[in-house]
């Protein structure tokens, strides 16, 4: 592991100095190159499909498994749509001449050599070396064992466009051997790696965030509010709350808990309820919440659980300090929506709501790279530092002060 | 511990909303409040500097510790100043319209509890708090061991400034105590701290690095160099790199190493030989250096070494590569400076050279805040994510997105 990383390192100096020339070439290689060998591809993936029936894993995980001619189709479109993105390298920040007269330039420049850990989608694999390409940093990546077919395939097909153009392979690299102990031993090797970016699993994150000495941006769970205000528009309110949670149930930015004003909650619920079911939506709440509507009971543990299913807690409120207190309690720090058409409370709730994204009159769904237009995105950052919410490319770049 | 820093993070919430107003108020008064005070500063400074000398400890440390009333006064000016800064949080950074009618904004906001491990400096104890609380944190403090009679009576005036102004005092505190075991403890807290900051010591460094889960933003050793081209005008190559070394060598912005190109070393090495002999500085030199003048000889360990003391490695190189390659290898990523005349190997020393700060024909001793035009600084970061080189107010912030 440690001399893989040490020629990851080496190879960074070289690919941070690549033009943007010669960097979106490569990248439209990659995609074509995709193109040409999707069947290379998908029978790799067939091996994994296979293996993950045998091993019994869940329909969600051989959902996310699958690759196709479409899907693979949909990876080369990806990376072609990175490298038509503005470059990431070599912005100016900020200049200024100081008192001495030196001419300050904060140029941004990138990372270094970058760390993914993932779950099972392999088009992770093609996305992420993108990005990580073109804002000329160096990935190590491994993705989930169940496809490691897939993934080496990928791998193989972009790394031979990198060799096709006499660049160094090791620009992008799945670490070596999958084990735990290989990941622990990545995550120490301060030296050489320079950002850990783990995306998935919660107990995953936990041992990373608590045994890397690498700096770590954690991609985390999602645990998402919206609070229906005594001054929201109630049809507003509904179609909102609505997409927040039904949309797409299994995602991060999707919404866990509804917090409801007390004083419209024997309006609103009735109304909500019914929408919800005809969603097929599983709902619970709180003892407040089911004088109002015939629901489940919410216990104290459904608040701090991340579903990533069609169901919902409800809650209500007796005003916003409780609507904030709760969601800072319960809260990922992920996206948080207030639905009201008073000033002074929205005011207060996107001051007040420590999250990455705070949403006003609109649903947290939105937090995405695609939707934020920044493009092709890492995943969602849960850290509050260097990169917070979608992360797109150019939080793939640091920067330094070039004094003249 | 965990109680202590449960109480930070409540008192962070309030801290946060604190309007510019009132913490410029607050900021004034501490100023005041210190000047006011000196006697029962330096009288506690006088316990501290007993202990000192009964412990024989150097005289370094000692000039460090000292507080007299002029130094206390300048303490009251620095939080002066911090009050007249900008306000850091708030700002908006980006701010854009997207394809489904969002407005988006990028807006600065406080970190939340910051904990800052420094050495035996007192007035960090009063420019590090008033820092963070200009910026909305809360933070937690723990300096040397040998100044604890002074930071405490210094914490006790601030907070006490605190108190009149109905702000809870948590919001600056000193840890309750000074064991190895109780940083260790804090440096793992990450559900109440959300930042550390070690200055100082390369062994404290080295454990808070390797132990946090908290996010670290390290103040390490200055491992600096200048490289002195074949195209450089030689009277400004002197003066620099006299400057560089001479001005003040027990810091981290000064040179450790002097690199030469070799074909001007037969005529720069003499007077530069000169110059710093008159300045009373150690001389070693590589096998080629000590062809043209005669030094000690420079082991390899020398170049791994941040003397902080009036010493040089003087090493002479063949072409700019391999004077990349050496700062690379050698250098600690805080400041190098190269000084040449020729456009395009200043451009690619600066591009290649992987540090904070990158000079051209300009000392590395400008690493600092107030150089730079920031105001106080915190440290200078060697850190590589969210705050690089001198730290200022506004990297003791993050950001949210607020959408509309």
């Amino acid at each position: 592991m440690k001399q893989f990383l040490e020629e990851a390192k080496k190879t960074s100096h070289h690919i941070a100095t690549l033009s943007s020339e010669i960097k979106n070439k490569v990248l439209l290689e990659m995609a074509d190159a995709l193109i040409e060998h999707c069947d290379y591809i998908v029978n790799h993936n067939v091996m994994d499909m296979e293996e993950a029936n045998a091993n019994n894993l869940s329909k969600d995980i051989l959902e996310r498994l699958l690759l196709t001619g479409e899907r693979v189709q949909g990876m080369a479109e990806a990376i072609k749509e990175i490298a038509a993105q503005k470059e990431p390298v070599g912005r100016l920040l900020d200049g200024w001449k100081t008192k001495d007269d030196l001419n300050i330039q904060k140029v941004s420049i990138p990372i270094g050599v970058i760390a993914i850990i993932y779950e099972s989608r392999p088009n992770v694999t093609s996305d992420a070396a993108a990005l990580c390409f073109k804002a000329g940093n160096v990935c190590v990546l491994k993705g989930g064992k169940e496809a490691i077919h897939s993934n080496k395939a990928i791998a193989n097909i972009l790394r031979s466009v990198l060799a096709k153009n006499k660049i160094s392979e090791n620009a992008i690299s799945l670490i070596p051997d999958y084990s735990r102990e290989s990941v622990a031993e990545l995550i120490k090797e301060d030296k050489y790696v320079d950002l850990v970016i783990p995306r998935g699993g919660a107990e995953l994150i936990k041992f990373i965030s608590q045994n890397a000495t690498v700096p770590v941006i954690k991609h985390d769970k999602g645990l998402c509010h919206t609070y229906i205000d005594k001054d929201s528009n109630h049809d507003k309110a509904i179609d909102i709350a609505l997409n927040a949670k039904c949309q797409r149930p299994g995602v991060c930015n999707a919404m866990e808990t509804l917090l409801v004003h007390t004083d419209v909650a024997p309006y609103i619920l009735p109304p909500l309820y019914e929408a919800f079911v005809r969603e097929g939506t599983e709902l619970k709440g709180c003892v407040e919440t089911r004088r109002h509507i015939d629901i489940q009971c919410a216990e104290h543990e459904d608040y701090d659980t991340e579903y990533l299913a069609n169901i919902l807690n409800i809650k209500v409120v007796n005003n916003l300090d409780e609507a904030i207190f709760h969601i800072n309690k319960y809260g990922s720090g992920h996206s948080e929506a207030i639905l009201s058409e008073n000033y002074n409370t929205v005011n207060t709730f996107l001051d007040q709501v420590d999250a990455a994204c705070v949403y006003a009159n609109a649903s947290t769904r939105f937090t995405d790279g695609a939707a934020f237009g920044l493009g092709a995105e890492v995943g969602i950052s849960t850290s509050k530092l260097h990169s917070r919410g979608p992360m797109g490319i150019n939080d793939l770049t640091t920067f330094k002060y070039k004094i003249y």
